[in-house]
């Protein structure tokens, strides 16, 4: 766990250090993750004066992609130094079909199913793997329910660098081709997304994988970083300004604390007026260990084995649980989990009413609304944006559709099937 | 035949009329798209005074979409008017490790799977659909190979319209599903795609389909004119200037043309200093009538039967086929056509390479660029831009991809396996 190169390598960018979420104990700028005195999680420091510097400006004079937030991430301030796909500025969808179904006032779906390898995960692994090239890392790698392996691979392939990825062995077959088709290293691993994650931390401890960044464990500090950007985005598409209410897919629970990171941050830079922001976390019933802790009043997740369809939020002992809870309960929002057949619903519903084809967990954060809704938890009166963060064609087997009609090609035929007809 | 309203509603645009491609003669703007006096094809025709008070600076304040080109489009100067996913302004990626695989010296790959239904079509069918909506048409149609089938479907779901898609039964799944995912009708015709569309070109003839726009029927002239932005982008991109040569995929073969029509326009308004661009065609051997006619030297195209796994670009009776053969004469150009075989190994190159996962007819693109090369026809020093036109997750079954290692989670596994190594 010793880094390759020195820290001096990040002196172009904002970050200062990394510092433990649990004990505060500080560390320099490395591919460490876990803090030496407590074992607790680390997170990336800024220098407060260089993030004060930041303005609605200089952000919008930036490239239509993550990169435009550079001056607020660990790395990537030099254009040449990124590993990147250019992922970000995805569409903000104004959904008043879908607000109109549910009874809502102001709905927006952030589709992040528009990134290059189609999910959220090209902003993370972009900002990873930016950090991981300077800091001397020369092989990408991750654990991975399978759009992280997608996205390394692409990486990857775009940066000609090898990869090794590891996923459970019964993902999806959009995932598995997806990532297979880039030519790195697949690794199918006979376990749960749990056994992979466990394999890729004892990897990064051997003399093997010294120089192999795994991008969600030994980088993991910069990956989530990559996080902020999905709210950084929203609050700039809003006109520089955070919505009253978002609902956010829990996998490791990460995404939904830097969401909440990045609308706290601009306020304190000025950037937004106010980080006000009631923050509702979606997960599946089939693995639900996040919102069980909350409704159980308690910041001790008790791991589960993940089951059901949506298998890219199946992580059972999710590592950012506690600080979800915490930006949950701190905002005044709520957690709810979903059954399989309500995820397939809520696939069906936002594709019907948006043009949006989500994968199974875009599905469980519209159903997720919807049962916050019926449970008086969330205000439908309120601006609410919701998360897509995954494209429907990954997750086919999950939705069940086929033609309307079979015909032959005839007028005839046609009219025989009752199809002959205007509006 | 009769347009539902007149044509005044076009007046916030630069259209003026409709022209015979054929025999020059000229008709209103309407829901009109062949002649009355020859039955050629008809074209927008512009104020080309409007065009050329179009800037470089009007442009670039636009929207980061097709829209920003509304001053050179038949439809939505008014942004209020647009029935759209706002597709357009995907990436124009650099490719130095295919050039490198390929010989080359500068080599760009223009990705429309990054639109929101992942192919070129949202361009065209945003276009189309603005224009159906101000001729006073009530429900959305096509015929289709897919990807316009899954850009319909969605585009009627966004603007909250029925929809009715018409595509031939043999798709592949991952279209089929994420068309029918957005709840319209969707007849699958026992039938090949040439089969679908004289039954949607008969379909507009009757009563009960009057106010039914069929996208590439009855308001075919708009619909065409969208694929223009794929020109106008590559140029703006490219920092306003046109590359030396283009290989473009070709099922009707408008899309060619179209690209070309971009360039010419940009060079006669002044947004580029010259249109010069030697234009390339790409068929796949199963469905080539466009480039055997070429080769054979006439203009006139013999339909065939098609076959292969390049289903998106199966017409086998192309309707812009001799304008596409002019097009690449006139500009010094070629056309090749490529197996299945070659096809696959196309798909896995500029995957392996560049991190985009293409579907079948990006496949058939960089195929035809080898060929091509191999052939001596395009000049490898030579600035080039290819076109991948689709997404890879809608033909998965095109590419047979999978895990490269299946293994127990332990890092004795991985040594037996042969995978605990370093670079």
């Amino acid at each position: 766990m010793t880094a390759p190169v020195s820290t001096s390598v990040f002196t172009d960018g904002p970050a200062v250090g990394l510092v433990c979420r649990a004990c505060g104990a500080q560390y320099p700028l490395a591919a460490q993750h876990a803090c030496w005195q407590c074992f607790g999680p680390l997170e990336v420091e800024y220098d407060t004066d260089a993030l004060a510097a930041v303005t609605r400006e200089r952000i919008e004079a930036g490239s239509q992609d993550i990169w435009r937030y550079a001056p607020l991430l660990p790395a990537g301030l030099e254009p040449s130094s990124r590993v990147t796909l250019n992922p970000g500025m995805t569409p903000l969808i104004r959904a008043d079909g879908l607000a109109a179904e549910l009874g809502m006032k102001t709905l927006w779906v952030k589709d992040d199913s528009a990134n290059p390898t189609h999910s959220f995960k090209d902003r993370v692994v972009s900002v990873a793997l930016t950090a991981a090239d300077r800091l001397g890392f020369d092989r990408y790698a991750c654990a991975s329910t399978g759009n992280l392996a997608n996205s390394v691979a692409a990486h990857a392939a775009r940066a000609g660098k090898p990869s090794m990825v590891f996923v459970p062995h019964d993902l999806e077959p959009g995932k598995i081709i997806t990532t297979a088709v880039y030519g790195g290293r697949l690794v199918a691993i006979e376990g749960s997304y749990d056994d992979v994650n466990r394999l890729c931390s004892e990897l990064t401890e051997t003399d093997e994988f010294e120089t192999t960044a795994f991008v969600n464990v030994n980088v993991r500090p910069f990956y989530a970083e990559g996080s902020k950007t999905l709210g950084y985005e929203v609050a700039e598409q809003l006109g520089w300004r955070v919505p009253a209410q978002v609902v956010i897919p829990m996998a490791s629970g990460e995404l939904l604390t830097k969401v909440d990171k990045a609308f706290t941050e601009m306020a304190e830079i000025g950037l937004v007026d106010s980080a006000e922001c009631r923050v509702f976390g979606a997960q599946s019933s089939g693995c639900n260990p996040i919102a069980t802790a909350l409704r159980a009043g308690t910041d001790e997740i008790t791991p589960v084995k993940p089951t059901g369809i949506a298998k890219s939020l199946n992580i059972g002992d999710p590592a950012a649980g506690p600080y979800a809870i915490e930006a949950v309960r701190r905002t005044g929002g709520w957690m709810a989990d979903v059954s399989d057949d309500e995820i397939r619903d809520g696939i069906r519903l936002l594709a019907r009413t948006t043009g949006v084809f989500a994968e199974t967990a875009g599905g469980v954060v519209v159903a997720t609304l919807r049962k916050l809704l019926a449970e008086g938890r969330l205000d439908p009166a309120a601006e609410t944006v919701i998360y897509n963060t995954g494209e429907g064609l990954k997750t086919l087997d999950a939705v069940q559709a086929a033609p309307t009609h079979r015909i032959r090609p005839s007028l005839t035929a046609m009219r025989d099937a009752g199809l002959l007809t205007s509006l």
